[in-house]
């Protein structure tokens, strides 16, 4: 299997190339960017609907799905500018996508840029595109083993944003098991929890996303 | 970019060569075998340790995940014949893997044969792993949209179980728009609902995979 490792390792290269251009965009403005990265239905939507509402147009996502513009028209109602870029079969934004897309975002106003991946735990883990930091979504539905079975995403993100608090009488998940899972993956990960449904952890989201979202000098 | 997608075809080309010899192998048996397919979380080997509770050794699950063998583990407990392939960092089983992971399951005692791959909703769908029918595992916590979001499986899929039913006070999700949007995308496409919580749907479950598991004459 020499020949697909080979284009693979020649697509990230093409891929590494642009993601760099976004990176120097980026620091250019200052602006605080993260990779939004979870499974379908893990609330990342929800998640940024609620910081629409709080920062308005100083929010700008770019948002990837394989069709549709659902939640670009979502984000744009809750106040944020939004883009969609709708990925047809694929299962990962790329930096070349992102950076066609950032052409109708308004840059002077925004403050954090999320670049909100495809509903996908896997595949978009590998796929710089330059943002400061990537961010694992994973809501208290999902099961509390996900950090250990998944770990592509949890070994290389520095925030994980733990969603649905509220349905945690329903479920069976360990909020702590997750806490210890991932500072034995990744001891540089941040855990926060959130519930947009019962309005916890929203203004502590911002926060973090802002600092996870600005390069370290 | 004709360099990946010449490469993606013969990919693909030695992974149809693979499906079609383990298609021959479950013909000769007259084994039900079908690829479940869903988001991490989504409740799958939920669903198979409740078949498992039922069925015993006349269910064999091949299980596949990016590390760990917990769900395999989980499986064995529950009575049913269970093989985990741990993928590494690879977002979807293939034909090849299923092959070689049948050498350690006892088929002569098995009934219906579940290839449970990697927690993902995008890229499994475009993987033949000799089955005869994919079954697409929604959970109602995901959200009532991602049929028309994620169409990749939804059109390909012959059975849409629906999970974790008895969250459907707790979350917005509408079962009925699931099935109207389903039917749009794909006429063929039956759709059950469960709650392995509740006990709810398993015997439906049951009847369901064996009878999409069965190639048609």
């Amino acid at each position: 299997m020499s020949e697909p490792i080979r284009v693979k390792s020649s697509a990230m290269a093409v891929n590494d190339a642009f993601a760099r251009k976004n990176r120097e965009l980026f620091a250019g403005r200052g602006l605080a960017v993260v990779n939004m990265i979870g499974s379908p239905g893990c609330g990342k939507t929800s998640l940024l609907e609620a910081l629409g509402r709080r920062m308005g147009k100083k929010l700008a996502v770019v948002t990837g799905d394989l069709r549709t513009t659902l939640d670009a028209d979502r984000l744009t109602a809750s106040g944020a500018q939004a883009v969609q870029i709708e990925t047809g079969d694929a299962c990962h934004l790329t930096a070349k996508m992102v950076g066609e897309a950032l052409g109708t975002v308004d840059l002077d106003r925004a403050e954090l840029l999320v670049i909100e991946n495809v509903g996908n735990l896997v595949c978009p883990a590998a796929f710089d595109l330059g943002e400061a930091a990537k961010v694992a979504v994973l809501s208290v539905a999902e099961g509390d083993e996900k950090p250990v079975k998944y770990p592509t995403l949890f070994v290389r993100a520095g925030l994980l944003v733990i969603t649905k608090t509220d349905l945690l009488p329903h479920v069976t998940f360990s909020v702590e098991r997750v806490r210890a899972d991932c500072a034995k993956l990744n001891s540089a990960m941040r855990v926060i929890t959130t519930s947009v449904k019962a309005g916890e952890g929203i203004p502590e989201l911002e926060a973090a996303l802002l600092s996870a979202g600005t390069p370290s000098q």
